[in-house]
């Protein structure tokens, strides 16, 4: 008896990807999808070409608990956290794809609000599943990175070791904003246009600092005219060896299901609707330049979600994202 | 009686566009139109919505010098400087927009190839008009920079003093990759896509050294899904108050009638077929971020060059371009 | 002494243009700008690249009629009415965008709501300037045609004596839905995507009806992912000959300064931006399919609004528009 | 054990998406994939996303017959039937995507060329499924239908007894036109444009008359600012109530497996890169406007070729498809 699954706010893009995803999961039945302002209408109204045959509840964390056994929340930040600490008060483990459970309290505090859950901090494990491969096994509530984070994180990680100052220059598909409709994300303002926003980066840094300790990050965020995809341009001043560099990479991820180390700079387009990440690494002069492509939606978001669900349940990592 | 000028490659992109706002200019008459494989076509059936009423011609500088007295030069890297040649022996002025007369010979020779017409080296003033403009009054040839080096440049020079070590990640719209129908310029490749290329830099590397001698430079280009636009998002370490950082580029700017500095992140499409260049500084910890948009075919070639030419003519600088 | 002249609702995109293309009219002076959520801003803050140097006012029709002798009003359907009422009686001349003044009465209300201000329907000259150019020189209300029927009718107007059954097939650029942020216009919902919507397109078709008087319209209105541009397919059964075909629209419109005939099938682009209609004629079988590409901001509103008020002010009909 | 399947042209576009298609297919082993000018690269290299782990190979009929029992063919008009022909030499089932085998010889030669294998046109079958099933499942080689007629058609089969007069107005994305790099294809022409193009649409209405035998079709394609998708309007005129019609749609479509009946005009978004077409009626006046969506590179091209292929190899229909 497959184990069974919910998407608690599946009318986000995020949450609507984890749906069709789990949909089609050969090993997990999607029960449930929950929506807030669109409970009531068929998913594959709002999302045709995802094909999820299930009409969008009001959430319920005890209704819920009677069909699941675990779930994916994808609700904002902020809004995560209550209905995350009622699922777990239900023994769902639980996947949470908002930043309430990724950073420790103060950090959250910081640059978030004041935390609704502070007491589930200390069992949430950080999903970067090739980061944190064993202790995500072994979790009940995992907290997925952020797509920037995830990007950034895959491209430095096997320098981890060798980083002091490090400058994130990443571009994001509007998917990454949001379903909501505002001036950001009118077609208008959109197209034909590229653009930085929150230029301190504070947010993505702190999930960095936390998870590369000891090295600073500046991390500036832009806009393009792109659907789904992330691409991370990483630029780290280090006095390793180009060939030691390439071992690095090479060490850290030959094995690992997700990651293609490519020769050329590695384009959005090349990953969009996958759970892989595209790696260049490259030497010039006194840096090392680091590219990682993603989809933001899938391995920024919910395939990785998934990848993690799938660890958490004892499933093969990469079962329902192939 | 108004000067008269022609536009040697008006077939490509930002050849088309000096010839769009050289047939609008109030104080000169765009006489000739030339290109290599489209001669004999209207220049306004290739370009409609610049409606330039012109035949193209093919290139003769004897002919082209019986009517004009200056002209813009749009050919390729290469193909450049024998034009140039040609039209200076017969006395013409000339903005040339390409790499051939930028670089000192050796850095030329470096990243491109033998030099065509090395002794106008001497001669050939850089035309990034808010750096050099005293001198660009008194040149006959003027050597407009590249699209990229514009944005980073003009991001920049506030800070030329106080530069050491810098990252420029830059992202173009696909004009800037010219009119050639190439698998990169193909539009299945360029939507939904953003990618790195030639990580390296080292072309526009090179301009960045030569015009802010003593830094070094890390310049990674980009290719977004844009028609036209440039950003270069640049990261300074340096040790300025951030009150210092402001007033270097308030003093630098506040009487050029091109730049803009603004108190948000500026988009490419708020400059979008203008001449102006949007830059806003931040800083950010210990790194000043610079970020600089500008149009790649405007202010990045056929504006400036048209900048230019109203300074080598004694003409006012905005003419034509308002 | 210039005519002064104001633009109402000028944070919209129709607006918008209007006042960028009036502050550089060479015989018209903007003096003011008005805008509803949007007052107390700047235009240009608004609207970088339109550079419009105004603060958004709160509209006040004596106010405007202090300083303004004209108008073009750019209000929503509805909204407009009163705004117009209230200028036409402090004496201004106005050119409305909207479809307040458009249609007949009876018209309106079917198809809109009821009317605010019915009496000055009698003043009112519908806009399309090709076709009511005597009219529009001595009206002082004029109504602007939407952009679907000045693309359909300018397409249509050659063969107004010889229509009987005639198909729209009509597609527009996003501009044309307006500025508001709603789910259709947000950038996911719009990129790789067409799409069909009010397929009865009673709207357009009544403007079609009216103006070409006994024939029937089938007119079915499409959104594609572009910011500005309008084609219209129009698909007419005819008996007349190729040749008299051709003759027709030579005659109708060799001495038509914004209309161009062309021999290939126009692109929006070719008119982005500018005030001109492109039109291809072909006949096919017993079918003539008449194609015809307008900018939807410019012909297709704020520059056909600026011809019409040439016009009316007995300008020359170009100015301030080549 | 599994059937062993061959793409032949698979660095095209059409090619590419079979390859991916098979490459999962439960009951079908993908065994060679090959291509013209990029024989020897690995397909997963030019398109990484599709992620087939094979090399292109140049084509050998009698080398792919050790390996394969079956093909699908989706090199261009003209260059296919020589290689259907080696194919079928061998002993292969063929589906191929070109027009060589789709028409009738005269049809054929008149809108393409002289017919290079027209022996075998008695045995072809035209591939348009929900038509001709039966034929299929007993069919050795068929001809799937163009990217047009297939939404055409399919707009308008269950209407095929009652149509005189048809106008078929198609909006197609660029991936239609193949993967040449051409100025048509280049991003600069296709971004922010909206065009009519080969306005007589001899070769798509071809298809139509053919299989809607006594109907005449005026047909005109558009290229519109989109990778994958195509819509097609058609405007009917007919005496039908409305009633009727969707009698006559439900019964048609109500069992179809790739088939949506949906209350909302569709959108190209809806069906991207899935196998189905999704279609709006509505009755406006004395027309019926049919309109049909479909990805024009999988129910227009290789999802077509899979779902006829599984039908000629006794497979679900399905399968490999959902």
């Amino acid at each position: 008896m497959p184990d069974t699954v919910a998407v608690i706010g599946a009318a986000g893009y995020g949450g609507a990807v984890a749906a069709s995803i789990l949909s089609r999961h050969p090993s997990l039945e999607l029960v449930a999808v929950t929506a807030r302002s669109d409970a009531g209408r068929r998913h594959d109204e709002l999302y045709p070409r995802y094909r999820v045959p299930l009409i969008l509840e009001q959430f319920e964390a005890d209704d819920i608990a009677e069909r699941a056994t675990c779930a994916v929340v994808a609700y904002p930040h902020g809004a995560a956290a209550p209905a995350v600490k009622a699922l777990r008060e239900c023994g769902l483990k639980v996947v949470d794809l908002s930043a309430d459970f990724r950073l420790e309290r103060d950090r959250y505090e910081r640059w978030y609000q004041a935390h609704a859950a502070p007491e589930l901090l200390g069992d949430a494990v950080y999903g970067l599943t090739e980061a944190h491969r064993d202790e995500i096994r072994e979790a009940e509530l995992v907290a997925a990175p952020g797509c920037y984070p995830t990007a950034a994180l895959l491209a430095l990680w096997p320098l981890r070791a060798h980083l002091s100052d490090v400058v994130v220059d990443a571009k994001s598909g509007v998917s990454g904003a949001g379903r909501d409709a505002t001036p950001a994300t009118h077609f208008v303002s959109v197209t034909e246009n590229v653009q930085a926003y929150k230029v301190d980066g504070h947010r993505h840094a702190a999930e960095l600092e936390q998870e590369l300790n000891g090295a600073t990050f500046t991390f500036v965020p832009h806009l393009v005219p792109v659907e789904q995809g992330l691409l991370a341009t990483c630029y780290v001043t280090t006095e390793l060896a180009e060939a030691d560099v390439t071992d690095l990479y090479r060490e850290a991820y030959e094995d690992e299901p997700f990651i293609d180390l490519v020769d050329e700079p590695p384009g959005t387009d090349d990953v969009r609707e996958t759970n892989r990440c595209r790696i260049h690494v490259q030497t010039v002069g006194e840096r090392v330049i680091a590219l990682a492509a993603i989809d933001n939606l899938w391995k920024g978001a919910a395939g990785q979600a998934v990848q993690d669900l799938n660890l958490m349940l004892g499933l093969p990592e990469t079962e329902g994202l192939a």
